[in-house]
This record gives structure tokens, C-alpha cells and sequence, in this order.
């Protein structure tokens, strides 16, 4: 199923999260904010450039090695994955897509290594599922452009050095490298939020923001060049939350076989079995169909309305994962000593991100019948 | 549907929770506490005291109106009405119930006006759907008794005066008064739970703990007492959750009128009524069994198994309804400006704790069939 | 819960369908049609004028009672219900309500006796879930009216000696009384049905049917007017639906305690249990619900909304009861000789008419929001 | 996905069913038996040897191929791939593998040329799920073997020549070819079902039959040989139903792409879009994890675990895929115009034929935990 390299990087990622960040997880969750050494941490384990090209210091590595990575990460924390996820589809990307070869020779190599860190301002506060009616604007003047806007949940946006701003421009939405530290730019954390709490996110203001000429990323041109962003990033979640799966089942194994009630382990009755029959189903499901989806980009096969599917299927499975192993776990579910709760919280989150759910229902629903049913 | 009485106390309740409560519980619950205070404006409006005769001092309320206190107490919080449960159903009433009128005297006047709060120990770390399994034990000496053991999940715990300790003399479960500064008693609090965190969890130690003859509840034997107080707090659960699934419809009503997207209001989509249809059938289905429940509960015609019934399915049904809530509230939902989270939260713990969903299937299931599946 | 006239009515209900139609039920569902000789019980035991006046030869008995006798006709048959349904709801009731004295006095005590049978001409091929675009048309002529049309899934059609047909007049709709036999009046059954077998159902073809003046119902106007009649039948249906989960819960008890595996009754398994318990939780819903709307209706108090929600709700239940059941009994549940295949079967009709599950929940999110969404 | 070959194979076995089958299918299932002529059809198919070796007449094909024709047969009808996969896994499969040369050659190429039909008796009317118990029994005799017993719900009993028997010889179970002319050989049909009606289902009575010591299949030894076989059929399930959820996929979007309501077509509605995209979801989700599985088939790396996983998993998605359908068919679906109440019927033989929904829980139980919870 997996070639020798695949599982190589897939066993690596899983040991980096192992070793470098689990035994913090559940205090950086608890604490709230994303801790700056496990930038170093992700860089060095080139998680931050794993589809850039290699000339710019990337990985180059197939989409598989990338769903592969992202599982792991969010084994760990959807947080840890969130950050990983921006950087590479949702910034790295649009730059090399996008961008002229200066621009990439500007950011990436940067990004790549983790000296500085992107991230991604599309939605808006009034326009969560409707990016397309943006209100941020862009105005040309002669050296330049001026932008005028604000952006929320915006991820990594209070860490970041560069944010890629999309704006309407003379009504048409383009896509702007904005460093974060220019006049006019400013940021606030979202305040206390209940999930993705080991994830930094931030509203964004752009009040006169002024921009010279190579601030546009040229290859941009309408909502389909975000979207496109999109479909990467909604990849790596489809991929991701099946760590998040995984890591219910094996809890839930070892916790039923080790916990014993009524003299024999929860393993051995029935109502358990049928819990643990339903995790693994449900992780054999979203498994082989993420794995022909993978294997369909690599041939560039791959269809917006596929990864729709996987990123709303498997986040929905892994929803219902969270719950059934939480049940599993009697009243031990809820303590932080067992990830069940972190990952219930921040699977909400996932859920509506990059597409709620109901909208990918209706992206598969006008892929499938020709009819748009979003207005 | 109410009389006029019955209306008047559920007004009553819910204007306490709005204004005496309410701004405060998502700072409370992110602090992590149950506030001294609160235990004043709870002892002040009565709810201490609900089912408690009036002879000590309580409001000697019916069945009904205790659920529709605990229905107001639970939309604001499932930490604030558990402190309320514990204290009406598993400390007042098995002192009225099974203690001799010394210990109502000297207790119950107190408890009821909040001057000393209990807390129930029956629940151990290894018996937890079975404790009747439990291995704390008393012995009988000349004075008194000697108790031995620990206790796990036990809410209030830390704040407690005084516990009604449950341990097997002479192998026959029996309930005791254990005040907590007797030497010998120890206790700490649950450590970092992602659930009830406005509520106060503890482990009870029992080192050798002497106690004086008076201390044994002498009405007090075999476990069906324990699971006596057990179904009073069951039917309090069931109709506190229903507080949580009318907080659910309300919000997600409002917030799916104001929020607006493709240019109308979230509440016009097809997709969004239907959770919103679900929504207002759960609350009506829960509403009216629970209803009956409670007419039943006042002629004494109530029975175990629709307590079981209730408790396990309004919490199921209040369960789905945090998540439809959720995901109409989209981004938004994640952000402790709503109740959502911490609602999700909450209730996990209430969908476990005083017999877990599988076990009333189970106790569900003997009571049909006759036959006995725990074990 | 129930007065001891409510209960013999009840009982008397549930005795009739054991002794009189139980034994045939199965053969006269597999033949496909509904026995002319069962319109003489149904008459016999009132059940064709239950809420008629009394003035009539009616039973006027309250909703309540009605609902009890559709929830005894529909334990046995979903057709046999449907037979009942059609003739108090949708014939009796327009021509008492909406009808001039004369019109009662000559339809209504041939209909309450069963000399005469109706049927409802409501919907229409084209136009099942939005009948206020209806295509039949009436005219006025000099003497009365002509009507040009057709209607489809008439239950009782080939059966009915007169006709409810629902025609739109200078573009209002009205309702009308027209007999079967009028020279342009045809029907045809409705061809090879896997559902409500034990029902006739017809399509009905008006071509330039010429009526009398006393032909139309003069206190009708408008689709309201229907859907008051489908209000009535919704709520029976409602009440119906009931008699499917007692019967599935009651046979799943029995064939459970019965049928042994593995050395032990098949009820005292886990897996079992829970799906008992998951019966006995939504016939007790249900039912409380149901109760309390027969209250509200007696006292004219019931809104369309709840009759919307416990439609709905009852029917979805149902469905779920009958599939539940079906999995208890193995492979002996696809036999004939237990009625969960064919309580399958029919519920998928129920499920469907007087408004789909999909139409309710529309109706219920227009109630709830303000907001059309059906179109 | 599929190579060329597999591409083929699975266009030849749709249209052999839409030009062979197909306008027929619903009358058959009305009359209720399986056509004598359907067999010629499926014989010069090469339908009944599929995965038969090539020395006997067989195709010799992969199991990806066979799963590819059973779910071609099974968007047919369930009865007509019940036919095939009898054939194949039931009958042709133990003679192959447990049976002498002589043995094959005896039997296997009239049985793949469709000259004759066997069937598979394991079941017994009190030994569902428990087969391991049976009651049917082998006597060795000088010059053969005795057999005594009974056998229930056996596809193609009534039609079969000759019937692979499971009885208990010395306590161990072994398999035996019983010719269906044998003296002491009874046989019946079962009783009306709503289930399966295009398909043969019979009950066998052995009495006193007296078979030569040619007929023990040597190679069987226990319960496991019986398994291996059923392992085959599941597989071939698990296909089949892949038939059904395609098929209804297909008819959804047909039939919701035509039908007009309130001015739109139904696909147009954002609650059928739902519905459509659920149906895909299923689709997608079954397919790959099907694929999976029989590529590990055919490397001979399948495991029991995941064919249980994939029978018990496509059956309920494909249950719940007729139910999404039939809801988006409306009124219509219940006519037997449409397939989908004749899925409806049908799947629930398949979700319990061959091991329930819930052995196969138990099975995926034991292989997780380790404990078996069966009894």
C-alpha cells in the first residue's frame, strides 16, 4: 500500500511528534498560544517546505508524502498541523504558483526554513463562506497599491512575517505578499477560543496599507486562484484528521483492554466491540479513499470535487471517532491526561474550516447535478 | 402545560441564572472553580433546599419544580446545576431519607441554607459502572466505625463540610456522615479536566478515619439506597439538560436571523432549518416525556427504569443538539462568546457520569427482557 | 394518563383489529387490495365517524380518542389506517366544516355508516409538494360548474363513491363535492405498488365534469382550507405511526425472549438490549408528545406547527422502530409470517404523504424563522 | 483504477444485465421465483465459474474481477448475484478446494457450464449465528455415510441437483456433496418472503440419506472450511451492494435532475443536494476500500478481518444509500417503476445473510481486542 519511502517518512513523522512534541501538547493546548521552538522544531524536520520545489530548499515531495506528514501532526495536535498546513499549501504554495521567480527567491527559501512564517487572508468576518464577496479592496497607484480590509481567523497571523492578502482589484480578487510589519497592518489575537487552542489566530487590519508593484502575485487572477490555495490546504486536512482517527483507535484499544469493569476488560463486552468495530471501519474507509485521492494528484488527476469529498467525509468520520472513543473512556475521557477532549475541542474547528461542512455538501452537490444551490 | 405556580419558579430561576450568574460563567469556567459566592445566591434563592422538607428549612418543592430549577441552572451551566444536584439529591435527601431525625436536625438546616455543602462518595476509580463492586470499607469498633478507601469524580469534594461516605460493613453496603476534617480524610482535586470546569472534582482519601456511631445513616443498606439517591439526581440531570438543548435552539434561532451570508440570513437555507427543525424536535420530545416523568414522580408512581430512560436520552438528545448549535454558529461557534463549547464540553461529562449511556441501556434492557447483560 | 373511557376505546380498538382484520392482514397485502367487506367492520365499530357530530350519527369523539383508534388501525395495517384516515379527516370533516347543512345532511350519515365511501382529490402528478400550483380547473357555468383535471395517489380512489376534489376557480382554490360516477370521471389504480398494498389508491381523471351548483363547498377558499383537512390527517397519521412502534417493540420483546443463539435468549445480549432500549426510548417519546397534542387540540390550542413536528418526528420514528426490529429478528424478519417487512413497506408511504419528511421540516423551519425556504 | 481488462469485464456484466435481466427483473420479483432461462444466460456469461480454474471450465479470474461482475449482477437485483455468488463461492469453491480431482471433474464442469446447480447448506433454522452448533449429523456406515438433519434459508435449494451439506462427523464438521434426488431428500420452499423474491430459497430435510464415501470434500476439517467459504461469498457481497449504491446514485440524480417542484428541478434544493452528496460520499468511501481488498486478495494478503470489514460496512452504507434514495423519489419510489423499494426489500436479506450486521461486529471485535464476545 505504502512504498519503503513512503513508510520511511510516514514512521519519521510519526517519531518527530513522539519525541518532540507530545509531552507538551496538552500544556501548550491548555496554555493557548503556539510555541515558537516548535517552528525550529518543524523546520528542521522540513515540514515546512514538504511540496516546495527543491530549488527553493523544499521537499518536492509527492502529495501522499504530504497527506502522510499530515496525519501525523495531527495525531499530535490539529493545532501543530494547522501551522504546518498554512505554511506549505497556503503560502509556500500561492508564492511558487503564483509568484514571479524573484518573489520566490525572496520567500521561499525563508519560508522553507522557518525563518519567517506566512500566512493566509482570505475570509472575513462578514464573508465566512462567501469569500467571493470580500470587502478588503486594493487601489493601484503609481508606485503601487494601497489596500484597505481586515481578516479573520486568520491562522499563524499573529506569528507571521508575511501574510498573502487577497483583495479585490478593480472588482477582480488577486492575491498580495503583505510583510506584517507595515504601517498601516495590524493584528489581534481571537480572543479565548475553545478549540485549535495550541494554534495562533488572528484577526487582521489593513488600514492604508501601502504596497509597492511586486507586492502582487502576477499568476493570481479571481477567487479560483484562492480556492486553489484551498484544495491544497483541504487536502492536507482530509489527510490530517485521519490522524486524529488512528490515534482514537489505538486509545481506545489500549484503554478498553487495560480498564477493567465488572471483573473482565471493557474490551470483552459487546456494546465495546461494537464501538471499536465502527472506529476501525471508519478508519479503514477514510484511509483508502485519501490514499486514491493522493494517488490520483500525484498523476495531477485529482478533482476539486474529490478532495471536497475526503476533506468533508473525513472530517465528519473523525468527528464521530472523537465521540465514540470519548464513550469508550468512561469519565477518564474528559481529563487532560488522555487526548479525547483536546481533540473533540479542536475537530470543530476543523470542521468548519476551509469549507463548513454544509458548503462542501454543496460544492459535491453542484459537481454532482449541475445546479448551485448556495443562494 | 404549567400552573401558574410552576411558571412562576421557572421565571424565577432563569431571571437568577441571567442576572446573577450568567456574566460570569465563562470566566469561571476558564478559571477552572466553582466561586464561594455563588454557593450564597444559590442558598438565598432556595435552590439548596428544593425537595427538603420544610421543617429544615426547605422549600419541599414537587418533582416538577425541582426539574425546572435544574433545567434554569443547566442552560447556564452544567458545573452550577451539578453543584445544586449533589446537594439536594445526594446529601439532603439520604439524611431526610435514611438518617434519624438527630442528623436531620443538625444537618439539613444547614446544608439547605448553604452554611455547610456536601458532596456524595460513592464512585471509586476501579468500580465505576459497578459499585456495588466498591472496596472501601468500615469496620465497626466500640465506639464507632473505622472507614478505609477512596473515592474518585466526586463533585464538590473539595468544597465539602461534610461527605455521605458509601463502604461496605460486614459486607453490606451502608452510608455514612463523614465530615472532611476528620483526620485520616484527605482529598484533591481532579487535575486538569476539559469538562464540569466550573464545577469542583475531587479524590477522597480514608485513612483509619474514626467515626462516632451517629455517623452511620441508619436506614442506609445495601446499594439499592445509594442508587436511590442516585435516581433522585438521574431526574434532575434529565431535566437540567433540557435547559442545555433550549439554550441550543435559542441561540442558534438568533444567531441564524442576525448572521447573514450570500446576502440573506442564515435562517432562510434549506440546510439550516433542517438543524433547526432538529433542533426544536429534540426539545419537544425531551420536554414532554420529562414532563410526565415528573407528574408521575409527584404520586409516587415514577419508576427506575423511565428515570434511566430519561436520563439516557435527554442527554443523548441534548448531546446532538450542542452539535447542531455548533455547527449553525460556523467559525463563530468555537469562540467562548458563545455558550457552544463549553455547553459540548459540559455535557460529556453528564453523559457519563451517574451511570454511563451504556449502562441505563442496560438497565434499560433488564427491566424489558428480565435479563441480565453487565456482566 | 389515559380516562377509562380512553382506555376501553383503546382497547376496544386494539380488539377489533386482533379479532377481525389480524388474521388476514398479511394475504390481503400480498393480493393487493382493500376487502370491501372490511368497510362494514370499520362502520360497524365507528371508525368511519369517529370525530363526526353526533348530528350525523358521528362518535364527535375528542382527538385524543380519534388518535387511540388510528394508533390501533395502524398496529395492524398502515392501508387499513389510511382507509380511516381518509374518510374522517379528508371527507367528513371539509363536508362538516366547509359544507352547507344540506351538504351534511346528505353526505355525512351515508359516509359515518359506510354506505358511502370518499376520497380526497388534492394532489396532483406534477405538483406533489406544492399544490397551490395545481392544474385542475373549475369553471363556472350557468348551472354549477364544469372541472377539467386530474389527481394522482388518491387513496380510496377506485373505491370512493364521491370524490373531495380540490379545483382552482377564477385562480382560488375551492373545494367541491363530486360524485364517482359523473359522466367524465375516471380512475384507474395506481399500477404495482411495494407499499400500502392494503390500499387502494387511484388516479383520478376530470374531463369537463359538469356540477351542480351544490357541487362546492362554499366555507372552503383557498389552499388553507385543505390544508386544514391535511391537518387532521396529519395528526392521525401521527397517532398511527404510534401503533407501528408498540407493535415493533412488542414483537421485538417477544421474538427476542423466544429465539436462542448461542445457548442463551437472544434479549439477554448486549447488542440486543441496546436496540430495545433504543425502541422502548422512541415509542415513549413519541408517545408523550402525541398525548400532549391531543390535549391542545381538545382545547383547540394545537397550532400546525406541532401537528408539522410530531408528523415528522412520529413517522421518522417509526421508520427507524421498524428497521430496528427488523435487525433483531434476523433472517425470520423477511418473512411474511411477522409483519416487520410490511409495517417496512408502508411506512416508506407514510414517510412520504401529507406532506414528506422533507416538507415538514421546511413547514417547521418557517414556523421557527419567518423565513420561506421551500422555493 | 481498473486495467483495461478489469474495464471490460465490468462494462460486458452491465450491459449483459441491461439487456439480459433488466425488463424483467421486476415482474420476476413480483411472481417471487428465480427464472429457470436466467441461468442460460449466466452460464454463457461465464457467470458461474468465475473464479473456477481454467482446467475445469472456469474463467480463472481475480477477485477483483469477480467482485466487479457480482456487483454488475447485484445492481440488478440481489437475487440474481445471490444465484452467482452461490455457484461460485458456495459450491464451485469447497469442490476445487476441499475436494478430490475426481471430485472436480465430477462436478465442476457441469456446474460452471450452468448444467448444474448446487447449493450450500450450513444454516440451520435454530443455528443462525452459531453454525459451529448444529444439530445435522454424519454416521459413517460400511460402505459411506448417514446423514440426518435439517438446513433453512439455502439459496437455489429447490432448484439445485446437488447441495454441499455441513454435518457433524464424530463431533467434527465436514462437508459433503449430496445430490438432491437422493432417497430421504426433502425440500421446500420458503414460505412468502419480501425479501429476495427473485431469488430460490429453500429448506432441506436429510433423513436416513445414504451417501457413498465420495461424497466427503476430504480436504474439509471443521467449522473453518465452511468460513473459508463464506469468506468468499462476503467478499463477493461486499461487491454485489457496491451495485446497489451506484445504482441508486444513479437513479437519484436521474430522477432529481427531471422532477420539478415549485418551478426547479428537485437537484436544484440544497436538502436533496444533501442527499445526493451523502449517496456519493457512501459510493466512494465503499469503492476504494473494496478495491483495496481485493487487490490483497488477489496477493492472497486478504484477511477475514477485512472482508468481514467490508461486508458488514458496503451492506449498511448501501441500506442507508436505498433509504437517501427512496426519500429523494418521493411518492414515486414506492411504484415498482422505480427499483429502489425492491432494493429496499432486498437488502435486508443481504444486511443479514452470510453473518449479521452485528456477528460481523463481534468479529471485528475479537480480531481487535483479542476477546471473543460472542456467547
Amino acid at each position: 500500500m505504502l512504498s519503503e519511502e513512503e513508510h520511511l517518512v510516514a514512521d519519521a513523522a510519526a517519531a518527530c511528534v513522539r519525541t518532540r512534541f507530545q509531552d507538551r501538547i496538552e500544556d501548550v493546548f491548555a496554555e493557548g498560544h503556539f510555541p515558537q521552538d516548535w517552528i525550529e522544531v518543524l523546520a528542521e524536520a522540513q515540514y515546512l517546505g514538504i511540496t516546495a520545489s527543491e530549488a527553493y530548499g523544499g521537499m518536492e515531495a509527492s502529495p501522499l508524502i504530504y497527506g502522510l506528514i499530515m496525519k501525523a501532526l495531527e495525531a499530535g495536535d490539529s493545532g501543530l498541523r494547522s501551522f504546518a498546513s498554512v505554511q506549505n499549501s497556503l503560502v509556500n504554495y500561492p508564492i511558487e504558483r503564483f509568484g514571479t521567480e524573484e518573489q520566490r527567491r525572496e520567500y521561499l527559501p525563508d519560508l522553507v526554513s522557518g525563518r519567517r512564517i506566512g500566512c493566509f487572508g482570505l475570509t472575513e468576518a462578514d464573508h465566512g463562506s462567501d469569500p467571493g464577496s470580500m470587502a478588503t479592496k486594493a487601489f493601484e497607484t503609481e508606485g503601487g497599491y494601497i489596500l484597505n480590509g481586515s481578516k479573520m481567523w486568520i491562522t499563524n497571523g499573529n506569528l507571521a512575517h508575511l501574510s498573502v492578502i487577497w483583495a479585490k482589484l478593480r472588482g477582480e480578487i488577486r492575491g498580495f505578499i503583505v510583510p506584517t510589519d507595515l504601517p498601516g497592518f495590524s493584528r489581534r489575537p481571537v480572543p479565548r477560543k475553545w478549540s485549535l487552542r495550541a494554534s495562533d489566530t488572528a484577526q487582521l487590519f489593513l488600514q492604508d496599507v501601502e504596497l509597492p508593484k511586486e507586492a502582487l502575485l502576477p499568476g493570481s487572477g479571481g477567487l479560483k486562484s484562492a480556492l486553489a490555495c484551498l484544495n491544497k490546504a483541504r487536502f492536507g486536512i482530509a489527510w490530517g484528521v485521519l490522524g486524529i482517527v488512528e490515534s482514537m483507535l489505538d486509545l481506545a484499544l489500549k484503554y478498553s483492554s487495560e480498564r477493567r469493569q465488572f471483573g473482565r476488560p471493557l474490551s470483552s463486552f459487546q456494546l465495546q466491540q461494537q464501538k471499536l468495530a465502527e472506529l476501525f471501519s471508519r478508519y479503514e474507509q477514510a484511509l483508502f479513499i485519501s490514499l486514491q485521492t493522493a494517488r490520483l494528484s500525484s498523476e495531477d488527476r485529482d478533482h476539486y470535487a474529490r478532495i471536497s469529498l475526503i476533506k468533508r467525509n473525513n472530517t465528519a468520520l473523525a468527528r464521530e471517532s472523537v465521540h465514540i472513543a470519548r464513550e469508550i473512556l468512561g469519565a477518564a475521557g474528559i481529563s487532560s491526561e488522555y487526548p479525547v477532549m483536546r481533540h473533540m475541542m479542536n475537530i470543530e474547528s476543523v470542521y468548519t474550516y476551509e469549507g463548513t461542512h454544509d458548503i462542501h455538501t454543496l460544492i459535491l452537490g453542484r459537481y454532482l447535478t449541475g445546479e448551485d444551490a448556495f443562494s
